[in-house]
């Protein structure tokens, strides 16, 4: 199988459990360094901590198995069966997660179709009898309640749901475990706040929503449940580390992606390219299986639901703005307006991303307030939004239906290409059509084919400022809100304004103009290639078009990266959470490893005091330390490996002092201690330092280390280029990075480098004088 | 922009120059430990090698730039313009590279379709005139000519563009840089070599020596030319370094495929999943660059032949197999297909790879006993697919055409659906029209949709045996051959008899089950998943398919993946190459690294003595060899560094030595050589030991090592599980990986681990009981 790779993991661990509090900044020296009784074995890694993994397959190397002879034939025998189960449980939890994403997808979709188009329905009928106040009330009222609904789900039960979700389970996938992100009352909130916040009609998305809710799903589902809310599944313990919990959280973001999209391989391609910061083949296939699954759940309620069964739920199949039986002959003059339309779509990208900044900033002073304050804001946008989309449509003419076209016109009491709103029957307004829409509808009108006259240039232009700027204050509110539907509106319709503009001296159709302008705008907000290109494709099921959207995305994207960073990048960097970037940043090469530790180092001997290490738990959010064994009891002192915090805990809690300073042993805590009592626990769910009972006479007793060392941790030389140390750091995945002095004869080791030692803010503050001369 | 990550390049470096050469294996200690007249200071990045970076922003960490003051205002003056003349030549190289191939793909394409065209129209000719031995003749003449053509080319010019060529595309990104494997000649051969095999009527394809031929291409542009044959640039030198030159080949890679399958996006998966084994958000979109070119030029040149313009080269457009207005509805029975279909795929794929290494091993040993042998087996394999295509159809009897279509039928003279053999007017023979075509028509009928009669069951049987069998028979032999054809040859066939057999109870197309049965097969044999999913899409245009097509290759690879390795990775093995897979192996875990570190070492003083490095040159094979400081000149003896040969050959070629022990500095050496002195040099193209004229007397003569030495090595501790060295190593793309002691006191360092010392069979042989455990 080729899941072996799985079971021999690295120790790519390192999800900060805290934001910030796994900061190495040693305030005072513990670490009693006395003798040993027992000199533990060198150069062999049989003496190793019992963590987690020995007994089931999927251990970090961090924390490598027994290997002591005794256990070798135990350990073997219950291998076999393991591994199976492991994998088994690997490809349950991929087709759990695909399933689950592709129902809450649909189920998505189902309610905002009604929601929304029972709402439409409501004030179309207004309209039709001429009673255009009641038909605002009706409009702004239902959008204002459910945008309030949102809200105070958003504001009260989980604020971690609003937003779009990607750049919180980009940094989750980078290794920063931002406080209560994947929570069960995230996903509840980020599944309701989001059919309400489409419903609503605000100019938002549910795609960010449901890569987000993807990830919460495999979390919940990774987790065995959720033990607050009792949900809990114990065979599910096999995943309790950060690596198997990376790899589904990765499956569930490409199912949402998936399920929002319909688009299989768009999702596993966004994965890859905007979520993952490490993948592997492996992780690849699993990936692929989740959004298959996600596809055909959502094929199979979609073929469930023809005919009406399921209320307003649109007919269409798994493409979503079908564009196929366009003809895409294009020659050179379209190919200057592909160039023009990159390169517009790149300065309108860079310009929304500065705006967004912004405009986030400014919001991030009234979210602060309270909870009160978030959910005016939301009202406040929401009646913003009625009223542009109420207001707006006034502005425009009416125009006859066309003659031979197959569709209603005017299409009256259901989304379509051609609403009455206040005109005459027999004629539309074109911009209610945009406007009086839900957002999918308004997209496919504008990628409608065959349509050059349908709409006025005019129209396009205002329903084009009013998108734009609706997007742009819509994001930062407390509803989960997605950037993609609001880029994908704004592109399609100057895409389509060029496209008019350029009518008559091309053949391309006005709606691929509208595919190639959405396009252009990803690609200059979101900064994604291949993915945008996959899903667009999917959305479309437009092959031909493949040459004309790789050439504008890459134009776009070369533009925009001139100016700013990507919309989600820009908003990982905004939140302040510590994400690792792919590259060294330049000024890490004048540095070295040694220049940005911060000492003093806090280290415990291989047997250690109890007191000393509950005092050093307690004066430090340290998540590692050091143990040195130190002569005589080894020729020299010499750094035996890390321990983590969360080991210590446990360790601590079952009280197996010894009055000696003697070492116990592994075979003594393999006694004592079942491994899965050191396997990561969930969010919030280990033990804590106000669980541990020490009374005053057991702080003078002592404690074996040895079994709890990692004995093997990834070291570099305090001479270490600092950007080479980076590079290991990174891609290695590591939490923490021991540094060790390059003369001997000092103290082993000379300190410990986190995550946040690479930060800019962190480098730059030791040096100010880096940033001027880079 | 984005490329700042290119240009803080890690030390991923580490491309074998010579396949087994760079092995560590220390025969004599020589290394002079005598102390050094100035110390050199520690803790500092700045007393570093100038290695090739340092005039141009594209350095190696590993070889870092110099930052003495003196010179950075120098450095960084230079470092803006030549950071845009990087960025702008790496992408006029991607340019490039796209143009090239896809001129080469449409070459190819042309050339077959003539060749073989013309071929097939004398054969059918004949064939008219009821002379049918004369036309066996022509038949079987014209493939022999060209196969003898193409194995001459092959034997005698370039051994190395046989077979594939994906796998050794694959170890070379993998860092193994086997020889002469993207040498000039071997282009040469590949692009000849695959005209002549592919016309000559084989059962291979010209995808997988496209990728080689992409890949080829790549190499030769990145290294400016070839000196050789006097095509040089020298304005490409800023690419003459691994991992620019890794990142071109990997572009060229995609590129082939994008050309060979008319599928970009595909082509960038398949690089992706299959080629590289590193991997950065900034390559994908570099590849996508080039594989978007490839398919602008591709269309561009197919536009301008349409209507004939380009002899017997077909019409058709970007989409190889069109099936896109075939509608997909499937329901529950189909599905139960889907599963059959999905195992039959793996076991046969699994069988097929099985049978594939029998018959590599037994024609390697004919292969070995020199050309000749290898022209006549070629020759041999020749007339026996010319019999086969001949002779089998005789066994098919003659179909009346159907009524109905809008073909020809009977199509006469040139390649089709309908093909008349002996039959009478009005009738054809199925199974000429799959063996006297060429691969791609032969492909093109069996996924024709609406066929239901066309082929009898029995004719399917028979070409299904014949192709899976003359696929099996035919990689081994001296022509440049492609994998993918033969196996969806042969996969589309048995997708078409289980789409006839199921044909009573299915709705779904016989031509979709063709697909299916590619998608199988290709899943069985390659192993891959999403690249070949979405190269399936790309074939065929239909994305409707998508589900189906996810499930049977999953299906597929995980049946096959239970029996053997991929075919590639197995091909890969069997040539020897020391390919580092991503994962270390589970009895890595067993050992340390100083288990396998072999000794003694070989270690140079800071400054040595000209006579102890050449001999240690002279005497060993070593590519990198430890500086070493020692007292009283460093507080106590420490690791220094390391330092490459060809940089030692390149510092000995200049003779710059001094009489006394002193170290001159980096200032010194900085002013009398260039940095692209030491950037590496081409295949075969750098200071060789036999270039070096060292007089006797300057044999006693000091030179100092400390500019040339890079100080920053990555480190780890030879009590360091071997698993994780080897996670550390293959992750950061190592060449050479220092072990240094665990106590200090000892030498201040225990060894080097190379590529060679990971692979199974150092380890397997150091330690032969651990094979029995695992």
């Amino acid at each position: 199988m080729d899941d072996r790779g799985d079971i021999e993991t690295s120790d790519v661990g390192g999800v900060l459990e805290r934001n910030g509090s796994s900061f190495y900044e040693d305030k005072e020296l513990v670490g009693a360094r006395e003798p040993l009784l027992r000199k533990v074995t060198t150069n062999n890694t049989s003496q190793i901590a019992i963590v987690g993994a020995n007994l089931c397959p999927i251990e970090s190397l961090d924390y490598e198995i027994v290997e002591n002879d005794l256990f070798k034939q135990d350990w073997r025998s219950r291998k076999k069966t393991q591994i199976f189960q492991y994998i088994a449980l690997k490809w349950t939890l991929a087709l759990l997660i695909g399933l689950a994403t592709g129902l809450v997808g649909f189920f998505n979709n189902l309610a905002v179709e009604n929601i929304a188009g029972f709402k439409l329905l409501l004030t179309s009928n207004f309209m039709l009898e001429q009673r255009f106040f009641e038909a605002f009330v009706v409009f702004a009222g239902c959008n204002l309640i459910l945008a309030a609904g949102a809200a105070l789900l958003c504001a009260y039960v989980a604020p971690s749901a609003a937003g779009s979700g990607i750049p919180e389970v980009k940094a989750y996938l980078n290794g920063v475990d931002a406080p209560s992100i994947l929570a069960p009352s995230t996903l509840f909130v980020k599944i309701f706040g989001s059919i309400g916040g489409v419903s609503a009609g605000f100019v938002l998305g549910k795609e960010g929503p449901m890569v987000h809710t993807g990830s919460c799903i495999a979390f919940l589902l990774g987790q065995g449940g959720s033990r607050k809310y009792r949900l809990t599944c114990t065979w599910l313990r096999y995943f309790k580390n950060d690596r198997d919990r990376r790899d589904l959280i990765t499956c569930g973001a490409a199912a949402g992606v998936a399920a929002a999209f319909r688009a299989p391989v768009g999702g596993v391609l966004f994965a890859l390219e905007e979520a993952a910061s490490w993948w592997r083949s492996a992780l690849l296939w699993r990936t692929f299986f989740t959004t298959a699954v996600v596809a055909v759940v959502l094929r199979a309620l979609i073929e469930f639901c023809r005919g009406g069964k399921c209320g307003l739920f649109g007919e269409g199949g798994l493409i979503m703005f079908d564009l196929s039986s366009s003809v895409a002959t294009y020659s050179a003059p379209d190919l200057i307006a592909v160039i023009v339309l990159g390169v517009l779509g790149g300065l309108l990208g860079s310009l929304y991303n500065f705006f967004l900044d912004k405009i986030l900033r400014s919001y991030s002073v009234i979210n602060e307030k309270g909870a009160p304050f978030k959910i005016i804001l939301t009202i406040t946008i929401s009646l913003l939004t009625s009223c542009c989309a109420y207001g707006l449509p006034w502005l425009a003419k009416c125009t006859p239906c066309p003659a031979n076209i197959r569709e209603e016109c005017p299409t009256i009491g259901r989304s379509g290409n051609f609403k009455n709103f206040q005109c005459p029957p027999g004629h539309y307004n074109d911009l209610a059509s945009l406007f009086l829409n839900t957002n999918d509808d308004a997209i496919r009108n504008l990628f409608s084919k065959g349509t050059y006259d349908e709409f006025y240039i005019s129209t396009l232009f205002v329903f084009f400022g009013a998108v734009y700027f609706l997007g742009l204050v819509t994001y930062g509110i407390a509803v989960p809100s997605g950037l993609f539907i609001p880029v994908i509106l704004a592109g399609a319709t100057y895409g389509r304004i060029v496209g008019t503009l350029l009518g008559p001296i091309t053949d391309l159709d006005t709606g691929l103009f509208a595919l190639l302008g959405a396009a252009s705008f990803l690609g200059g907000t979101m900064r994604m290639t291949v993915s945008v290109c996959v899903i667009l494709l999917e959305l479309t099921n437009d092959l031909l078009m493949l040459p004309l959207v790789m050439l504008v995305l890459l134009i776009s994207k070369t533009v925009a990266d001139s100016f700013n960073k990507g919309v989600y990048d820009q908003i990982v960097k905004m939140k302040g959470l510590p994400y690792m970037e792919a590259h060294a940043e330049p000024y890490m090469r004048n540095l070295v490893a040694g220049d940005v530790v911060s000492g003093p180092l806090i280290t415990f001997s291989g047997v250690e005091k109890v007191g000393s290490i509950v005092h050093a738990l307690r004066l430090t959010g340290h998540h590692a330390f050091p143990v040195v064994n130190e002569p005589p009891f080894s020729d020299a002192p010499e750094l035996c490996g890390l321990v983590l915090r969360s080991h210590l805990l446990v360790l601590l809690k079952r009280k197996r002092f010894t009055r000696e300073r003697v070492a116990t042993g592994v075979i003594e805590v393999l006694r004592r201690f079942d491994a899965f009592d050191f396997a990561k626990a969930g969010a919030g769910k280990g033990v804590k330092l106000e669980d541990l009972d020490i009374q005053e006479e057991e702080m003078d007793m002592y404690v074996d280390l040895h079994p709890i060392t990692n004995t093997s941790p990834y070291t570099v030389v305090e001479t270490m280029s600092l950007a080479k140390a980076a590079v290991l750091f990174r891609e290695l995945g590591l939490r923490h990075l021991c540094v060790v002095p390059k003369t001997p004869g000092r103290p082993p080791v000379a300190g410990i480098l986190t995550r946040h030692d690479f930060m800019p803010e962190h480098i730059l503050g030791l040096f100010p004088r880096v940033k001027s001369n880079d």
